[in-house]
């Protein structure tokens, strides 16, 4: 382990309060102090490092100079909340952070109060902001009361509808808020669409360093009230602050931009906010991903979301796989199919890298489509697509296919439109936790009338459920897979087209049948092992299937067997509900069938390692082992031989 | 009946084509004709009216100058497309509009090769469209080629998020595109947002009939490229054409507004951009709602939808009603709760009509938000409302709940916000069709964790569940209701709350219990009479709650029954699934139980009453009746008696 930073004064700090005693070059130190700390708590636990790099100095400026937690600060996506939470009462637990019983990867409204919203999915904090401003103005009751309400939003989140459609509502009512732009020039990818162009022009031509005098004279110059105030020392300015127009059509007094990185920039600015804001404004702030800590500046996702690492040489500790990743199989099994068909084309909602488009982008550069964070015209631009005669796969992860789901209802299923889903992240995620959990799509696709809903059982099968989504034409389809390595089965050199609506047996035996759908198998697999060792072999099948169900082998595995248990990474209503639908209606149940059906569980499970939320969510092998016995009323494994 | 117009250019239209034969001013005369027509089509089946007299004009020019269906028009929203349908076709059809196998209120790709992209649900368009470009410069096949991409958004929906995605997408790829921006100044209800007030400043310096001259002397001298044109235009205009600042940051070329009414303003505008354009345009029109028909364009909502009507006097042909409708009690409800707490309030996304709002509106308007087409938006500022203190009801639609179903998982569900979600058009509902259907809202909810849904059986128990909302402080609350009038039970004064997670026994019986969620719990009980009558009498249960269930009852009803059938008005997922996945966990499958769940199928059904539209489903009395005898063995209710 390196060791720790020296860190004199931010050892001072307890709570945001205390920063108020100390000057303002004081306060740039607490920064610099905090940036070392934030480096050396993410080479501990692996994290989001980059955000929260960037936003050091707006972290310690915001806190300075606003009344937290009575003013409401409510970080965007909040992956850059950790320096946030170092100063806000939890730096004793920072070293924790994403792992089991540890501090949320993201703020968290039960983790602390200095958390009046939490946040993982981006775009939210303006419509959260504007909830509290409204409230305060209505006399809305909370234990702090309410001042202030800040949202801090970097320029990726921006392009989402959902933070255009705030700003549009905010500027209307006109309350006072705060909306602080958090310009990065880069949100997870680099940046997309028009937006991005339109900040980008307005600095390029503004290099904020030269801002610096400029902005602190402006500032110690704004006359009330706030808004004449903010134009005249635009004016001032001239060339050199370039205006933001289209937050002022909408409403907002627009400032910047300004350099998110000096305190005696952002330190004025936020004071004359404070002290004259009237209705809306937004703070433009340019500030770099990964500032201070070379090795994230020179990312090329300027240190986004890292592994544990080692502080000096940046070096990643991850441990070494042999299976690959199932993203990476489905990158492999895209690339395949592009080979073969002109019209397979891609859309990704800010996700190149994550989803494993890049790859595809590489190789088919005009066939490849990143909508930036916009998972609602995605779908549908995907369904045009479609109807355009192309076979587009629209790769999201099932967390953030949440977005889209209405164009999901509406513009797909509904038309029918053969739009292929590769849903990435499928079941639980790990240290992302409850928030990036993908537990509802199987039940909320696989209700849509005409939508097949695959999920891959290991890596070999999602390379053929990729072939089978290309090679679908009439309609819409679905394939799930989760997050992280393989099984290391040994792989196909290319997938190849499954029937539609079949699944297999992966294992015969009798007495009780165990059927899975998706990875869950490996763990069905170890259940039945340990079973069948003991003298009880039950059959194992893989549904592969969610719609359209294998009626036949259902109904034929529930005529053969006491028992049938299905084994499903997703909450109630999907597979199990299909199934038990299925033998209801064909009487099934009336004759007697120990049926069960395991879902994820009615709670929100933390962060943790994939397996520990497995464990949590009863759904181990051991788990399913016990779930055999207590199903066939048998008290343990030894009593199976009797 | 009145009599039909007199339409004899119309009469000579056959399809688009056949537009292109015409002079400009015999396509004025189509106009008048085609508003003549649809006037009269509407009168005898009721529909949307206003919308549609709105774009008279715009629609017959872009038939006679595009090449549809080669170009693709897409409506967006498409109310407005009556004119679209009667031009392209579908003329001796279109006064079965919104009936039972009649025509579609929609445009809907199985209806017609001129419908390239169906909607109802507002704000895709753009996406669409630019799908159908990208395909296009990709080469995807279709059978009538791609040429140009149009989309015709209103004003209202361009203020929905997903516009501005597509938006920000489009300007990007700079593809060739068009988006024709009608500004009718009025979606469903007044405008509101941030973007309205910009729009009404784009044209209120410029009223547009003082633009005729200008916009058509602008247009004869815009030389290629396009772009470079139509600045100079907009220069040569000065101050009359105001420039669309916001729409060119994104990108687009930004042309108007022009008068929508005016083929002489809109004929050569189109017909240049049509010859010109390279990247992505934006024409904004202005028309007004209800154009043309006296009553319409009187009347607040301008025509929106309307019942059959007499078309000198414009009065509606409504079958008078003696049950209050589901949405005036909600509203009742909701002024009950307000009037006995001030931290009551409520969000609409652009419905406050629909939802019955706009009487809390009237009394209450500073705790009444409408936050336009926004439900992303909508659901994550009722969270931050009730984060702040407030008590939010969030009132929408099923089908547009669908909208904001991560914001409902992300910010109310994991954070246990007490969030009350009124959720109206719950199930089938009638004309609008399956595009309407409140079908997964039951699904979709009922598996978040910590998240309690109910269903109204029936006017009284709706005001009673907006009381126990209400009363409800310790997460995520939703109840649903149909569309349409009550079962005209007798109504309580006030609501009541109801024990959370305790149904009811309505009917006492024996051998057969009908477990019902929902306003089904009429027709469950003509089915109970008809068999009590023949000797079997069922026990009839209204359950209220999908979640938590009536644990107690479900059992006590299984273990006294025979046969257990679940009825609800929602989709495979929903609260059928809950019961099963208790009765499994419970061991009560493997005694053997006759257990049935009835919901909607697995099909999307087209327009009809809503009682066709059930009867489709299979979930009227007499199915009901059916469904226990067949869940008996019994063959027919004779049998029964021996």
């Amino acid at each position: 382990m390196t060791d720790r930073p020296k860190t004199p004064l931010l050892d001072k700090v307890q709570a945001p309060a205390d920063l108020k005693r100390f000057s303002d070059a004081e306060l740039t130190q607490v920064a610099h102090e905090l940036r070392a700390e934030t480096i050396s708590a993410v080479s501990e636990t692996g994290g989001h490092l980059g955000a929260g790099l960037g936003v050091v100095e707006l972290t310690v400026a915001l806190h300075a100079v606003f009344d937290t937690p009575r003013d409401r600060l409510i970080w965007d996506v909040s992956h850059q909340s950790y320096p946030h939470k170092i100063l806000t009462g939890r730096r004793d637990r920072i070293r924790t952070l994403r792992q089991k019983d540890g501090l949320s990867g993201f703020t968290k409204r039960s983790e602390s109060p200095y958390d009046p919203f939490g946040a993982a999915h981006s775009s939210t904090s303006i419509s959260a902001a504007l909830g509290f401003a409204v409230a305060r103005d209505l006399g809305g009751k909370t234990p702090e009361g309410i001042g202030d309400a800040i949202a801090v939003i970097g320029d990726g989140a921006m392009s989402a509808g959902m933070a255009f459609e705030a700003m549009n509502n905010a500027g209307h009512l006109g309350k006072r808020m705060i909306v602080i732009l958090n310009d990065n020039e880069m949100s997870i990818a680099p940046p997309t669409g028009a937006l991005s162009t339109y900040l980008s022009r307005l600095y390029a031509e503004a290099p904020f360093q030269d801002l610096k005098a400029a902005a602190k004279s402006a500032v110690s110059m704004l006359p009330g009230p706030f808004r004449e105030g903010a134009k005249r020392a635009k004016d001032m300015l001239k060339g050199m602050a370039v205006g933001g127009t289209l937050f002022e059509e909408l409403g907002f007094s627009y400032l910047g931009p300004i350099d998110g990185h000096d305190m005696s920039q952002l330190l004025p600015v936020l004071r004359t906010i404070r002290s004259r804001a009237t209705g809306p404004v937004l703070l433009h702030v340019i500030t770099k991903k990964g500032k201070g800590y070379s090795p994230a500046e020179g990312a090329r996702d300027k240190g986004h979301a890292t592994a544990k690492f080692d502080v000096i040489t940046g070096k990643q500790k991850k441990t070494p796989s042999n299976a690959p990743s199932y993203t990476s199989v489905f990158a492999k099994g895209l690339l395949q199919a592009a080979e073969a068909d002109d019209a397979v084309c891609a859309v990704t909602a800010a996700m190149p890298d994550g989803t494993g488009l890049n790859l595809f982008a590489e190789r088919y550069p005009s066939r490849c489509f990143d909508v930036g964070i916009a998972e609602q015209h995605g779908v549908t631009f995907a369904a045009g697509l479609a109807a355009g005669g192309m076979k587009p796969f629209c790769a999201m992860y099932s967390t953030f296919l949440q977005r889209g789901y209405d164009q999901v209802v509406h513009d797909v299923a509904i038309q029918r439109l053969p739009v292929r889903f590769a849903i990435d992240r499928a079941g639980l995620v790990g240290a992302d936790g409850a928030t990036h959990a993908g537990s509802f799509d199987i039940a909320f696709l696989a209700n849509l009338p005409g939508f097949t809903v695959m999920a891959a059982a290991d890596e070999a099968e999602l390379l053929h459920m990729v072939a089978t989504a290309a090679a679908h034409d009439e309609g819409p389809i679905a394939f799930r897979f989760p997050r992280g390595e393989g099984a290391g089965v040994e792989m196909p050199e290319r997938g190849q087209p499954v029937e539609i609506g079949k699944g297999r047996i992966v294992r015969e035996g009798g007495r009780v049948a165990l059927l899975s759908f998706g990875t869950r198998l490996s763990e069905v697999m170890k259940a039945a092992e340990a079973l069948a060792a003991a003298g009880l072999a039950p059959t194992v099948a893989d549904a592969r299937f969610a719609k359209p169900l294998d009626r036949d082998l259902i109904l034929t595995l529930a005529r053969d067997h006491e028992a049938l248990i299905t084994v499903e990474e997703g909450a109630i209503g999907g597979f199990g509900s299909h199934v038990a639908q299925l033998l209801a209606e064909e009487g099934v149940f009336d004759r007697g069938l120990k049926y069960r059906s395991m879902v994820l569980p009615d709670i929100f499970i933390d962060q943790a390692s994939p397996a520990d939320m497995y464990a949590v969510a009863g759904m181990n092998a051991a788990q399913i082992e016990a779930k055999v016995l207590e199903t066939l009323g048998v008290a343990k494994l030894g009593e199976l031989r009797a």
